[in-house]
């Protein structure tokens, strides 16, 4: 059977994934009223005159709101909210199963972002933090953006900022690995999208000179004049030297390759077309760009996929745990950039002798989220 | 300690009262691959395909909102979204331990009944059902209206119905005790907001005749000037004989008050006024409108309140936790009248033989949840 069908039946047996739970059982009448009438009144008020003691008497110090509106669910696309909630639920699951987060799915039937922006902050009350999912580009900056300035209360676009911390911290080990440094590579990037965009800002901040970012159509520079804002707004950080072209144009000579765009779009040919000893991380899920295995033959020598059945797993989940535990245990506002880079390098210094199969720890590693959490709480 | 300050100490402890869980543990590749990538796309794109099966699929069909505008929140009144939550925490609680319900509080920011009713629509796709909690009349009357018109999944207002529900079942076994029927008998209600009213209506419905309703200017009637319309409403099918003045003049002669208003509002002299054997349900929290000995001194032969600490504990949770059991279960999509006289009927039933002491069964009787599920059931 495959495994599709075997998740329909894992889904269908439970009926989802998520269960409501009491943190202690309401078996009697004095249970009951401390937990609800009349005892429940105290902590009402205690609230109601300040506010802050939300964090004190309720669940929301240790919950975060998985939010989405549906429109860039894995490689799915715009299946909407509903279609979403399998997603969403096993997103929760992460964040409860890593970091012991009581976090909820809240999947958004708007597809306008002022209605979408103006709903979620009348919902999270309930909540410590928002981690934003699968919103597609380019709608998703914006959406971040003006949540971060609305809410008082972290917010965390995943699908940009989580892949961003783990491939930067990936590749971190890969240049120890093959003595590169940040300063002096040629870095493209397949995919313009939230997690292309996220990955050049943040392997920019973090000192790359020369990032290229591909989208379909090429690489992004100024000969283009079909370019949206924010493509823009990535060009004006990146592509020093204004190569234009396509992708295969754009590799010649390349360190890296991070690919987080479509399954099978880089050939061998490309791969030989990069510089001495190249990187090719190919994260499309779950058919990467290239193979492993044809990278490999075509000359990489350090291969990251999205994938656990090949080395090299480069996977949001390293990230997202730690840094909402981290986040909510410090009970940070603002999550910043310094946050991502150093969570990044807390997670390459997990492996402390990195090799080319072992860039980045497994995702069941338990050190990962102690360690990134606190990497965000010396940021605080 | 008082049960305040336990309260607090106890919620503090937890930090709030509840936990999002994992069905099943994710602790190695291939639970991963079956909850999450790349498993999860399967049920997604079933989903797309066919939104109905989101309830085979998801959390969806065993999960309710329980949801607020913190507008008048227990005795406490018009304290916000966000010092709601601990009520919405604990009846989030109460769906579970009594019912296996996956319930979570989503306590709304907004006190505009447009925008309120138009964020609802937007959030509830992770929801078999609505359980509305805690806002106040007379806009709570229209939100119900509106959401019940607009949404696909059930939706209930427990201040209303649930207590409606329970009070009409306690009343019930109430006259089989003392040989009343309901086409014969005058019952005047205290408090006209969204208990005091359903209450009025569901009674009117199951066959009274003779209903009167007060607030805390005297009986709804027509020499009154200042009605809002809802009260207009609730005068058009109560109050036959035209009633004025206060509730001490209501009272003369009454066979039973239901007091849904306020602490020690009634006197032992008011309980003498009343008709012979007269029915007394004291439901004010946590100080009821009469206390049982005095109202017992002035000649009540049977006395119900909210309270545990007494008999005949007239509350909610006899019948919202069963209610939405069978609401669910069979997925039933509008919550009829029908049911509610149903589910009152057959939680009179299950007091074998009523006595003036026991005419309602203990919250903690665990016949009563599939009671009352299969009562609601029976009328799918």
């Amino acid at each position: 059977m495959s495994i599709y069908d075997q998740s329909l039946q894992f889904h269908a047996a439970q009926r989802g994934k998520l269960s409501v739970r009491s943190k202690s059982p309401i078996s009697n009448y004095e249970e009951l009223s401390l937990a609800y009438t009349p005892g429940v009144a105290a902590p009402c008020r205690e609230i109601a005159r300040d506010p802050d003691l939300i964090y004190k008497y309720t669940m929301k110090g240790n919950a975060i709101a998985v939010i989405t509106d549906g429109s860039a669910v894995l490689g799915l696309g715009n299946i909407g909210a509903k279609a979403s909630l399998p997603v969403m639920e096993g997103k929760c699951v992460l964040f409860q199963q890593f970091a012991g987060i009581d976090a909820f799915p809240l999947c958004i039937e708007s597809k306008d972002m002022d209605d979408f922006v103006e709903t979620v902050k009348k919902i999270v009350a309930p909540f410590g933090g928002v981690n934003l999912e699968d919103i597609g580009a380019p709608h998703c900056f914006e959406i971040e953006r003006r949540l971060k300035e609305a809410l008082d209360i972290p917010v965390f676009h995943d699908d940009q900022h989580g892949t961003a911390i783990v491939v930067l911290g990936a590749l971190i080990n890969a240049f120890k690995v093959t003595g590169r440094a940040f300063g002096n590579v040629k870095i493209v990037i397949s995919g313009a999208g939230a997690a292309g965009t996220a990955i050049a800002k943040l392997l920019i901040h973090y000192g790359a000179k020369n990032v290229i970012v591909c989208d379909s159509k090429g690489a992004i520079a100024e000969s283009r004049d079909d370019l949206a804002p924010y493509k823009k707004d990535l060009l004006a950080v990146s592509n020093p030297d204004n190569v234009s072209g396509s992708l295969a144009e754009a590799l010649k000579g390349a360190d890296v390759f991070i690919g987080v765009s479509a399954p099978g779009i880089v050939t061998q040919e490309m791969v030989k077309s990069m510089g001495e000893d190249p990187i090719v991380f190919a994260l499309a899920n779950p058919t990467p760009e290239i193979m492993p295995d044809e990278a490999s033959a075509a000359g990489a020598v350090i291969i990251g996929t999205g994938r656990s059945d090949f080395p090299n797993q480069i996977n949001n989940v390293l990230a997202f745990p730690g840094l909402f535990r981290g986040v909510l245990d410090a009970r940070i506002r603002n999550i910043s950039e310094k946050m991502y880079t150093t969570a990044a390098e807390a997670l390459a210094a997990i492996v402390e002798k990195p090799t080319k199969d072992m860039i980045i720890p497994h995702i069941f590693d338990e050190t990962v989220v102690p360690a990134i959490a606190s990497a965000v709480k010396s940021c605080a």
